[in-house]
């Protein structure tokens, strides 16, 4: 990895914070939690609140979503973050979504904290580039078979192209393995780790696609190191727009938080 | 594959056939060769001579490189397009080159004969829809790690966004074998000829990245159906700028032309 | 790979020929045939008349299966060897089988004219370094995930033990596309030619597992260089014990083998 | 899953436990460690020493070792055995060591308090079907690329030849990436927590095979609710005969041992 020169420890020979609301990424373990799309006030409204409830620092969700069926539904677009922007001001929170096209950058950093780099374009380099451009932060998410060493170059596309607030994101990885949609890598969490003073947060939803899952590998990720978790939850999963098989209830949600505040503890007070 | 519409055999029930210059893909195996990358104009006429002695029906060469290392030669931009429009006139070859930003295409109609959609940009979807407002052919390359379902997919993108021309292109998948670069997926090929009406392209170059292979497997598409092959071919290979390991020489290329027309041959004459 | 000794071309400085019955491997592209499991005497009779009058040369047939499922059928065992002894006789044509258990290998030389080690079983040292003391020629069947290093050190074991008849068999690795069974990797068929003087033969029936699909990967093996292919063909594969999806019928073999022959003629002379 | 039968926690409708010393497998989280192989009675009874002083429960170390290349150190065999049945009498410690051959299992049973069976021999069911008729209790590893499935087939086929006392052990997946040995996968654990009743190992050491990865891995599989790890410890990691870089020194395993009995006091009050 010897053409990365600002992504490394090295460089910045500290962990890089950064600050979005309430939530000091890089700092201590932030939970982002929502809805995968933003699908009307109600429903963005109802999850906010019971993500916020439970103690999540960053509200997520989707207007431009990427899908593979062309004819599937696509997000709300601009008004979706008219929703979103909504939401984030009535309960204080900062707002994570993606951004699909360079030419939608600029426009979206009046609705957006943070703007997700999705995994189909961690290799988007136009894309990197113009966010690069703009200071508000970016998650940028492995791609489904990227090496670490090529999801650090991505990264290293947006520093170099002067934005440095920049969070990494594992979102699984695609395996052979089919019980489950990808599979978790926390070796490269760990790994990344020890490499970048970028914080490293993880997307369990995505990773797994399995509601069940969501909360033992979120404990793994945060016994692992990583930074944060990002998950999806639904104020009705049945009948989500997409990706319910994943999305947590309120309910799940409010007990996995109670056991990661638990964890987290523990965590911070660990033996040498 | 339920969500494919105008991809399928069954829409178009016939094998699409996309003329460019004196190249019908889908209705005989056209070869296409030329360079990695443009590097200067006497790089690209030098590389173009040997490829048209030898039969290629197209030339290749890239503008815009899409480089892991965000510190590495990125291509001559507009500047390689000047030199490969001009070598395209010369030589009387229609010209495939690729596109990586939406907001290039319509310039690139004016130089481009096909435009080519690289593997790290297949589901970059706002791309996809740009490249389905124009009528030039648009070669679209498997993801590293795509299933053919999600590759017909991102096709389906292009035709329903209005552009007919579509032609798919395997260029090896990502796996555990670290012996070569990827691992070319003839069986992908052959499914997809079974599925779809559109021509399918084979690059044998960047599937494997080991000079030695080329032959073997170019031969190997041939027979397994492939409508062509895309392959690297540099003047000097031993001081290309990127992809030195898989380009190859002139004399590579005519030998392998040679027994490529010879197999061709054959398999116009298979006996039921 | 330098801790290969006698597997590499070096060593030898030839290629390999490893002769059984009217079947010379590795001087001339060998088709086995067969069923995938031996389920009575009618079966195999009749499949072996359809698979020797198209012009096999070499009979396969499983008597011991390894099955994921423990409770499916597991194969006649020595029931099945006699019933393979007997058809070879018939039809005068070596048999080749699967031996699982070191305990086995020096019984089932009498019924074997080569023995198969299964891809489940190619790191299982036991069994190599066993059918190394024993001079009947051994098909070693790549693992599923075995890189093409791995897979020669396998055939070093055996080598190394004192039996110098080893073929090599790719019968697709496993990767994340779910629509074929494996992936057929015909670059390693080609790489492998390169480094080994062992003969290489390609298994198209359990690589893809679609039947369609075997013909054109078949051509493709040949025109790759592979020494041979081994395929399932059963009289009535609606009503087969196992891998009912794969097997050839009669007539799709002997299609298939009409064209093979003819791209043989074009491959034996190919210009220089 | 619906071939299996014994496997599945429907069967037992209970958590199996297994009792081996003072490890009660199942019930509580157990460290088993020690050295990748038996190298010497000093070498054994130093790392034993100092895995034992902290905390683990099981001792762990190779007297048949599995090797990729056949003519480096294959492991001192029962001469290694009889160091460890000394080492485990001495420390009072149960011993888990490596079987690959079915004709070796008897006699193993006599040194072994637990069987492993290898990621390489996953799917050997000679062995498999051997180890099932006595009642040590076996460790069966996760194949390289083996499917949660097709591990827990293995299992099954254990169990069905009538031995009960079944441990699973994942042990990391073969993938695309380089950076680490194999990938860890927790997605794996978590999911057959929720299918089998049977304790499951992580084997973080083999999964990445770099030595700072080891403690925050063993972490994350404490998290996500694995019954145990099993770790590589020795006494002069530099001069280890295998497997050196992911050898934790005493100091190392003494520190994370002291983390993961911290994280483990909060695992046990976590709320509801």
């Amino acid at each position: 990895m010897g053409h990365l020169k600002l992504a490394p420890r090295q460089y910045a020979n500290h962990q890089t914070v950064i600050t979005v609301g309430n939530a000091r990424l890089g700092a201590e373990f932030v939970v982002m939690a929502g809805p995968c799309a933003v699908e009307s006030r109600e429903q963005m409204f109802e999850t906010a609140k019971m993500v916020c409830d439970s103690g999540a620092k960053v509200l997520r969700g989707g207007a431009f979503k990427p899908r593979t069926n062309p004819y599937s539904f696509q997000g709300l677009g601009y008004e979706g973050l008219e929703i979103l922007r909504e939401a984030g001001k009535h309960f204080e929170r900062p707002i994570v979504t993606e951004v699909m096209d360079p030419r939608d950058v600029g426009k979206m950093t009046d609705y957006a904290d943070i703007l997700q780099i999705g995994a189909r374009n961690m290799q988007n380099y136009s894309l990197l580039k113009e966010v690069g451009t703009v200071t508000t932060p970016v998650m940028l998410k492995r791609g489904l078979c990227a090496t670490v060493d090529e999801w650090l170059s991505c990264a290293e596309y947006i520093l170099a192209a002067g934005n440095p607030n920049v969070l990494l994101c594992e979102r699984g990885i695609r395996t052979y393995e089919t019980a489950t949609r990808n599979t978790l890598d926390l070796s490269a969490v760990a790994l990344a780790k020890t490499i970048t003073h970028l914080p490293i947060i993880v997307d369990p939803s995505h990773a797994v696609g399995v509601r069940e899952l969501i909360e033992p590998l979120s404990m793994a990720a945060l016994a692992a190191g990583a930074d944060g978790i990002i998950v999806e939850v639904h104020c009705n999963p049945a009948v989500a727009l997409c990706d319910r098989e994943q999305a947590l209830t309120g309910d799940d949600f409010a007990r996995m938080m109670r056991r990661l505040n638990h964890l987290n503890n523990a965590m911070q007070s660990l033996p040498e």
